[in-house]
């Protein structure tokens, strides 16, 4: 995948430092008011004009986050922006800025860094985001690329994790599970191609889940469309590491538990039919899969009627005392299963 | 160096993400009233309180930015920090607030990383600036350490690279070459050891240049000094390159040319002699060595008699017109020698 093995790709030493920082990022336009200064001093200057800045930052590491083997590089830039601006939009904040530290080793030539540019740019242009700094840098190994995001906000609208109250329903946005059977079918893919290079991957079908996996949206326009409705989230949280790690994040930090329904979940079609393909229980994707960058949050139960038919949003669940802890309703039996978190084993 | 030989160090996988953040970062304690949300949310949010926020990242990369064989981990860590907080010290801002992504492959056990932060932890105290987040993962190999810094400033003071006009008065603050020429003996006598593991380190009475390349500081200080003084610079950036790199830098952004007279170079003895030594030439060690973060700027000539005898500052020379170029005006000779960037290699 665009590593070294043509004499006619280009050697990142041919730029030098300041010559591939300036030729990767001189397409960049900007977008927002807020940003003064970019790339090309010491340090980006940004105008929050009366709003409170947030800032996130993300680290995504070849071979822990992504496998150079099926990922596209210019997907990859493209879910590096998107997983820091789901942090951003976690927070009821406007993403705004991002700045970009790369790390790869020198067995990628610039073609690969123009690709994963590439995809950093048309996440820009989707989210209205302005590249304003950053570094690129070789590595001993691999291919390390952090992302810092920044957003403005105006104080009353940030949201936090701590905020829910019982009685609060819990509400998310989208469908789950998507993004880690798409992963499946990735590396089930990526192994028979392995074990014989002739083969053809058996991609067709597959193609929802695949891109929930290689190509996800963070949920900036949740924001607009829950003011249109008038309703402010208590706490919210994006769904990076899967449901039940995140309802746990809103739980310790709320200090109340959360009862959720099994048969309230949103799976798509194809999450069901491909995790019963897998033998992998669907369930078990939408609570442990992660990746799916859609938004969890709380809402006052006065808020029910806003919200009930709205097609953005599953209500799932609702907030208890601590006390009574955080447990998965099953379908059926009625059973109740302690949620427990999975999350994403990065180590 | 702290690597996983001894049973008695801790696995990074007993914590897990989550755990691991929470206990290399549960006793940083915050110093800045703008800081409002920190560690423990999707992200932080900073008050900005009607400045503008300067904002800026860099990555060290094990063996390109640093080699664990002689690097205590703990100067990594603090030097991590500084080397960020020198780029936001060059846009004459304050910097208040930090964020940290490590990726690190599992050979490095937790007692490793709480030496990297608590040298983060010592550069945070002394420079009084927040770490208000970013995530630890695991690498294929290696360590890749990028660190986010932000700054708050009234726009006024804010100082760019551009503003540089012919005739100005070139300044450097604190002396050159000195991280360059203690590289040289910390890679001189790592070789030793590897060549012998029980030939000693020849390390003393080299103390300021070891300091120097392990153990920088940002000069945050001459915000504050320039202020009493009564000046504000017209173009300002940081030396991390290396002295030419940087003045041509400031060349580029500002369009102008600069005479720099070698004889006004400030070296500290030991950098002279330990140059010798090497049989390196001083000079080409304060042009090119770089890792000084002492700061460069420019002034006003009306500001001259302000600046001329304060011991924390050195005037090497000054701007002319753009076509003019840029030159070191030799010592003795007064030969013009031709300024070129060589800059850090690093790919």
């Amino acid at each position: 995948m665009l590593e070294d093995q043509s004499t006619q790709l280009t050697p990142i030493s041919k730029y030098g430092e300041f010559g591939l920082i300036k030729h990767l990022t001189e397409n960049f336009s900007f977008k927002n008011e807020s940003t003064e200064i970019s790339v090309g001093d010491d340090a980006a200057v940004i105008n929050p004009d009366g709003k409170k800045v947030v800032i996130s930052t993300d680290t995504l590491a070849e071979g822990v986050h992504f496998n150079l083997g099926y990922v596209p590089l210019k997907h990859l830039g493209y879910k590096a922006v998107v997983v820091n601006l789901s942090d951003i939009a976690a927070m009821n904040a406007v993403p705004t800025q991002i700045l970009v530290s790369l790390a790869v080793s020198n067995r990628f030539p610039v073609e690969a860094l123009e690709e994963i540019y590439l995809g950093i740019s048309l996440a820009c242009k989707k989210y209205k985001v302005d590249l304003v700094g950053g570094d690129t840098t070789s590595s001993q190994a691999g291919l390390v690329l952090t992302i810092t995001a920044i957003g403005l906000e105006n104080s009353e609208n940030i949201v936090q994790r701590n905020g829910a109250k019982a009685n609060d329903l819990l509400v998310v946005t989208g469908d789950l599970g998507g993004a880690y059977t798409g992963l499946q079918i990735l590396e089930r893919e990526h192994a028979v191609f392995l074990a014989d290079p002739n083969m053809q991957p058996e991609m067709e079908g597959y193609d929802y889940i695949l891109e929930r996996q290689l190509k996800p949206e963070a949920r900036t326009d949740i924001k607009t469309i829950l003011e249109d409705l008038d309703i402010k989230p208590t706490s919210m949280i994006d769904i990076s590491d899967g449901l039940a790690s995140e309802i746990l994040h809103l739980s310790e930090k709320s200090q109340v538990g959360f009862h959720v329904y099994e048969n309230k979940l949103p799976l798509d079609p194809l999450t069901i039919t491909t995790a019963n393909e897998l033998n992998l229980n669907p369930t078990m994707c939408a609570l442990n899969g992660g990746e799916d960058y859609e938004l969890l949050f709380t809402i006052s139960p006065a808020d029910f009627e806003k919200i009930k038919n709205n097609p953005d949003f599953s209500i799932i669940g609702h907030a208890v005392d601590l006390e009574q802890g955080n447990f998965l309703v099953a379908s059926g039996s009625n059973e109740l299963v302690a949620l427990t978190a999975q999350g994403w084993k990065a180590f």
